[in-house]
């Protein structure tokens, strides 16, 4: 039997009217904003009207450290709230938006995969409802304010060589990683250092996500420190009058988007920060909406639990008041196999001594989930056809030995019909498990503490090292009043520690913070391990040589 | 009275349901695509099913030469559209889609004015459906292929000096005229020369408004020649492969977009390339469809006739078969003052002697519509409350002497009440005038004589100068096999010569070309006469500082 590929799947879904999908979540008609005939967006004013009624369960799917083996987090999360549809609880799935760069470069699209998907496939990847782009505008607008008031005589002693605030587009493109801008003469600008960030990595993403409503949007985006004066003041978007119009351009993107999965289950596919600089999550506005809509909302983070789930909870719940109820964490036992040392071509076959070695990545994040956070878990194996059953009890057993119990998933294969069993020991464990959910340090507590709680509670750190740049820093940011804000930890996704080539359980490391940088209106302050990629580059053969359109408009190529 | 400003007029219009006016427009309901509730795109492939229905008058309204005291072409645009609708014809309006880059800088919006808009005013002059965002995504992953193919090699020889093909982003930033990108070291590109255009300038827009349909932009997007090589070879946006994903990402912007106007007129706003480097009208797409859908269709092209109307029908009717029926030409009494000498402070004083002297203006407008290009028109005087009788007298009579009527515009204080004389008149001039439109020369004129051509016959030049590099670029332009597509003329709106500061009708001038480039896509070749600005910067304190939005959602500032 041929494999279908995802976009043949997603193409021949029939999709329901998305009318029909915000009736069956409870959205009034009156606050459908249809965006052709299978998305939507919902006014940011509804949830005012629902906000008496109780929250729904809320579920965090995470991940154990990602391989190059892939472990399917977001295809679970679709399978897992499809799974929850055919056990008829109601149910909305809560994901993040893809960029465009990605889709054109190695990784493809992100809307999960097999019989686990959202639809509009195609669209979802592509402009959907144009939310990338005006967070492009925005980011783009107060960039040309800055250089503008420069150029106008810069009466607020604007520092060109310290200028924070990067251009932003939203494509894969590492011509632009690097630039010196307003090139030609005086009447062009001021010659200076520049960058471009891909979109996602904007702070506007971050922003975006963590608004409760458009004031508290407002607000934050008058509060970004874009750069420092000749006298190390900080420079605010709201210094430059610049936040009410990015207000206007962004008036639409916070409205949550809504889709539907494969099998009809509602789903909000809407913001998505990077999880290194940012926190990686889905808006803040679409979480706490489906929570008064439904009584189970399935949501994701980015890359492992490490990063993924501790920003989470740490920024995303804090920020916003919410309390997770169950975590499941992905796995599957080819990526396991590869974090006990296998090479990528033979994962395919059974290697109980390299899963033996490799299971302790898995087993600290189920550690981080249940004893640092107090959170209920189970955890999903992702299953694939090459997974003997010798691997698959040893996984169940030693995930039981920490008393979490493990689910096959196979979703991918056979949509929410895959997940039942996972769906059912998630609903079990909100049950009978207990819940000591906190974040992990208080508001009050000193950056470098911070900083160092996370790397030693949750990465397993001995200790932290700050180079002198970013001793600096952090005094300066506490001077200037951010030291009450959460950290956000930028650290490769492949490892605990900071050396992406660590992989497993890694022990006796130190964690090295070489750079600080506050994202005021986020409301975090971002530690540098190592160099992060915030412009991603296409690869030799970019995917975008293989997509077409035909004369109908149907897309080929796309995955 | 205090007089509202054009939001207030907008924000306090009752719209209509998209549905009601793709029905009243004869759209049918399964070929609207809904972007929120006011706010459609059409299919593209409507078109095919209404090729036996024989096409509506074509109504062009263009404009004497623009000065800084405003003609007022959209809203005459929009007013005439409802005058028709008002005598219970059946009409549609096509407009251009405004950019975003004025809109944050001094001009402000673009949807008319007063009592004669389009709506929703604040969605069309920011992100509307998303076309310009599309445009700027097709453009910028051309410009990433462009330099990822010489990163990872170069095998097509891609001289980085003499890369043609510029970034684009909608916003006015002058920072970005002139850049050095490719910096940081070789893993982070190749160090060269790159600027950006506002996307508007994109020749992607160009292209996406001459297209046919889905096909046809494909083929144009390949034609795209970006630079050469270092054997002076054209390299296309086919070479790299890029076409297919980028006919991908504006496979929904090459949909028409339908609004209404204040009085319920349906409006297609889709498609507004640069009146200078490109040919500056609206859609073919949306030309086409709006003369089988209706039995009037108005439609304005950019700057004065001299640039819009000249390539509205040597560009764009040569190339969609197109055939006007008739002509309005918009002048103002404080204009053509201007024109005359007048100071803008003094505009509102009677001044017969300076309007005598500015009339010749029109006069040559005129002249070059109804003997040039052989067709109808009517001078429509766009009514301000200084204007004085004598004034208006002695347009009309000089007018008149050349045969043309003319008919005052009250449009915008009175909507298509205001216009019903202008369009009693234009379908008289369409029923009683002979109409002998052609293109003014043919394909297979070598490129110089087609730029003679027009200096000569429409702007009145005694002669045209080419400048050495403009001499060896057309040389090799016919070599290589463009010596057959139409010339698109970039010169200064503001006269009929390449003097900005030549006011009124001048005479004894030579235009120069300092030189000449391709846009194999768009399919034509661009003679730049003088430095065409096609990045503009944003003033010193720039409207985006008055855009405010409050917690509905409400915008306020925009103007």
């Amino acid at each position: 039997m041929k494999i279908k590929s995802d976009i043949q799947i997603a193409q021949e879904a029939q999709m329901q009217p998305i009318a029909s999908i915000a009736e069956k979540a409870g959205i009034p008609a009156d606050s459908l904003e249809p965006y052709g005939r299978t998305k939507a967006k919902v006014d940011n004013n509804l949830l005012d009207s629902l906000q008496d009624r109780p929250n729904g369960k809320l579920i965090l799917v995470t991940a154990i450290s990602p391989t190059p083996a892939g472990e399917g987090k977001t295809t679970t999360s679709v399978g897992l709230a499809d799974a929850f549809g055919k056990l008829e609880k109601k149910v909305m799935l809560c994901l993040r938006e893809p960029s465009l760069g990605p889709v054109f470069g190695i990784k493809g699209g992100a809307a999960g995969g097999g019989y686990a998907q959202v639809v509009p496939m195609e669209d979802i990847n592509l402009h959907f409802t144009g939310d990338m782009h005006a967070i492009s505008a925005a980011n783009n607008l107060l960039a040309a304010m800055i250089d503008n008031h420069i150029y106008h005589g810069n009466e607020l002693g604007i520092d060109p060589r310290r200028i924070t605030w990067k251009r932003c587009v939203d494509m894969n493109d590492r011509q632009l990683r690097f630039v010196v801008d307003g090139l030609g003469g005086r009447v062009n600008g001021t010659p200076r250092e520049d960058g471009y960030d891909i979109t996602v990595a904007s702070e506007i993403m971050a922003v975006l996500c963590l608004a409760q409503d458009l004031e508290d949007l407002k607000a934050r985006l008058a509060r970004i420190v874009v750069g420092y004066t000749y006298d190390d003041q900080p420079v605010t978007a709201g210094d430059l009058k610049a936040h009410g119009a990015m207000t206007a351009l962004l008036k639409d993107a916070i409205k949550p988007n809504l889709v539907q999965t494969l099998e009809h289950t509602p789903a909000f596919v809407h913001g998505g920060p990077f999880a290194n600089i940012a926190h990686g999550c889905n808006s803040v506005m679409a979480t706490r909406l489906a929570l008064k809509l439904a009584d189970y909302v399935v949501t994701e983070a980015g890359f492992g639990a490490d990063l993924g789930a501790e920003k989470f909870f740490d920024i995303k719940c804090r920020m916003a008041g919410l309390k997770p109820d169950a975590v499941v964490i992905v796995a599957t036992v080819r990526a396991l196999k590869h974090h006990g040392g296998v090479e990528k071509a033979r994962l395919g076959e059974e290697n109980l001594e390299a899963l033996e070695k490799g299971l302790p990545n898995l087993l600290h994040h189920i550690e981080n989930i249940t004893k640092v956070f107090g959170l209920p878990a189970v955890v999903a194996v992702n299953r694939f056809p090459t997974d003997t059953q010798a691997e698959l009890d040893l996984v169940e057993h030693r995930c039981g030995e920490l008393g979490v119990p493990v689910a096959l998933s196979e979703v991918w294969e056979k949509g929410g019909a895959g997940g039942i069993q996972l769906a059912q020991k998630v609903m079990d464990v909100i049950e009978r498990m207990e819940n000591h959910f906190a974040p992990i340090y208080p508001d009050e507590m000193p950056l470098r503490d911070k900083i160092r709680t996370v790397a030693q509670k949750v990465y397993g750190a001995s200790d932290v090292r700050f180079e002198p740049a970013a001793d600096r820093e952090l005094d300066k940011l506490e001077h200037l009043g951010f030291g009450d804000l959460p950290v956000c930890m930028a650290k490769t996704q492949y490892s605990f520690s900071d050396d992406k080539d660590k992989l497993g359980w890694p022990k006796d490391f130190t964690i090295t913070v070489r750079g600080v940088k506050v994202s005021a209106g986020a409301g975090f302050v971002v530690a540098l391990t190592g160099s992060i990629m915030t412009m991603p580059g296409l690869p030799k053969a970019p995917a975008a040589q293989a997509i077409d359109v035909d004369a109908s408009g149907r897309i080929t190529g796309l995955f």
